[in-house]
């Protein structure tokens, strides 16, 4: 969801922001491999729709490259390796080169051992799950991709902020379409939507907030904290939450949510000791790909085609991105306002002309 | 949840309920593998208050036994086996017996690979899923279960039962505790419920339940279908179910929730083509045994001693079916009106005193 709260009309090519961000992250000291990653994270992000992890991170990350709490030339190594399994200690990496990288290793196991599976360690932000998930999904496998994330979603009757949103995302490869593609929040909306609401005066949906008490309410003014998904049913969001914590944080031996350094800093100095976690299966592991690749165009075909509520359209996971992304590859993209004003002071920060 | 509608007060060990379970199974022509598995998920169910998922299905069970949806003497085999995948066909056993064999092969592949997938083909139903994924962690592994099943759930903006309640179960070892364990539908709430409110005249939570329409009721008489999982989110908990479809139908060759005949029949003698799937992980394979203990351990006493709403304690996933199965194994556990006539018709049909 976008958070803009103006809109300046003007359709920007993605192609030229892309180039821009690649330029900004290398100027800012990004190694190749580092400054490709990000942009490409950022990207899927901002091709798709899914504008809350797009380009408007750029300058959040190039902080975090210049003052250290990334290491824009990392050495990743892989440890602990039995098998179809391994550690990638990232090496404080920026969480889109950690993550991409392992799903680099998880499909290259799933090949040759059926499925893979890579703890990411002394990783950073990673921005969409989705983006990795789709990694291994455009290369023929199911991928699986999980974080854990700074503090801001209460537990089932909680009263702190306990998990973080803590993604779970999952691609599966479809012959001649695009992938089936899933990327939740395990919240019951994203934290930049009672950030929005607060600045539009609107209320909140019933459910999805709390205040520091615990206590839901639909006030963003006093929203201090997000609602596990499953409204009076969380503790089924609060235990979604807790697969991506024991995988991300547990299984790798990096922080819990609640130990996680806040991501808007102060410090951008030391590095936050974020884990993830990812997967990767192979369908022609476990029956025929040609079996496989027909089931799943007639569960698609059966779900597009299911009879929908009056003047609505049953959608598969993806359909809306894939719309965004159809539009914006040919009519461009707007960008929000601050992120406008921060491509104009990266652009003069560097001595780079912002596509603005 | 108890679909209970009156109370009886009497409590009936559970070990009588087990032993009464094997010898029915038994007497009606399942072999000891079959009635073993099946006792065992019905009584996982039965002692940890999952009673929609216990001992209530006993009668359902030999009905499928004695008419031929269920092989009561199956031959599992292993087959397109690549290092740390296999698939499994149960030869239309019962899905206690597919899914404890198909975990028992994942925990040995995860010993050897790390992690260790089994799509199983030709199941049935398998009870609860929790059941398979604390069998791998109270061997020390993360197991992961999921099935689908006949339809029940419209899809995000659909207007017709599209997804069964297609579970997720995750449980995770805890060194000198009770595993974590996870287990939900990826419906809203269980179908049962519904039934249970239908008796009891009560009206339903909000956005649980839809008419054909596919529109949001609470009036239970008019429910025609469940609602996913997260309400005006409901395409989270319909991505859920898709994960799950996708792991347990698609993967595995076999039938999709929509084509999957009824449970409750009238059909009793024609297998019903359910797949499962099961994920194990080695923790000791990402990170040393002894981290992976203090972490999972900091992270549980962390969250159940986290701030609560008032009058409310935070609990971890499993903590409230720990807490009965203490009860229950102790003072013994009431069956319901419907369970404890099933149990003496069993009774009286093979000869076997019934506890009740």
């Amino acid at each position: 969801m976008a958070d803009r709260t103006q809109s300046s009309g003007i359709l920007r090519p993605l192609a030229a922001i892309e180039a821009f961000c690649r330029q900004i992250l290398t100027a800012s000291g990004a190694d190749r491999p580092t400054a490709e990653a990000a942009t490409r994270a950022m990207m899927h992000g901002t091709c798709h729709g899914i504008d809350s992890h797009g380009v408007r991170l750029l300058a959040h990350y190039v902080k975090g490259l210049v003052e250290g709490r990334l290491n824009p030339r990392p050495k990743l190594t892989l440890a602990n390796s039995l098998g179809a399994v391994a550690s990638l200690d990232a090496d404080n990496a920026h969480g889109a080169l950690a993550t991409y990288t392992a799903m680099d290793h998880a499909t290259r196991l799933a090949g040759e051992f059926g499925i893979g599976a890579i703890a990411v360690r002394n990783s950073s932000h990673f921005g969409p799950a989705g983006a990795y998930a789709i990694d291994a999904a455009e290369r023929g496998f199911i991928g699986f991709a999980f974080c854990n994330s700074d503090s801001f979603v209460r537990l089932h009757d909680g009263a702190m902020r306990f998990h973080g949103t803590n993604p779970i995302a999952c691609a599966v490869p479809v012959k001649g379409q695009n992938p089936w593609l899933f990327d939740m929040a395990t919240s019951a909306v994203p934290y930049n939507r009672v950030q929005l609401y607060r600045s539009l005066g609107r209320e909140l949906p019933a459910g999805v907030a709390s205040d520091e008490r615990g206590y839901d309410t639909r006030d963003p003014q006093i929203a201090d904290m997000l609602a596990p998904l499953g409204g009076e049913f969380g503790f089924k969001g609060a235990g979604l939450a807790g697969i991506a914590e024991i995988l991300s944080a547990v299984l790798t031996g990096m922080k819990l949510s609640v130990d996680i350094a806040p991501m808007p800093g102060p410090d951008f100095s030391t590095p936050r000791g974020l884990g993830a976690f990812v997967i990767a299966l192979k369908p022609g592991a476990f029956l025929d790909i040609d079996s496989f690749d027909a089931a799943m165009t007639r569960y698609l075909d059966t779900l597009r085609n299911s009879p929908a509520r009056e003047g609505f359209k049953v959608m598969a996971p993806g359909d809306r991105e894939w719309a965004v992304a159809a539009q914006r590859q040919k009519a461009g993209v707007e960008l929000d306002p601050v992120t406008v004003e921060s491509f104009k002071a990266l652009g003069a920060a560097y001595g780079i002309n912002a596509p603005v």
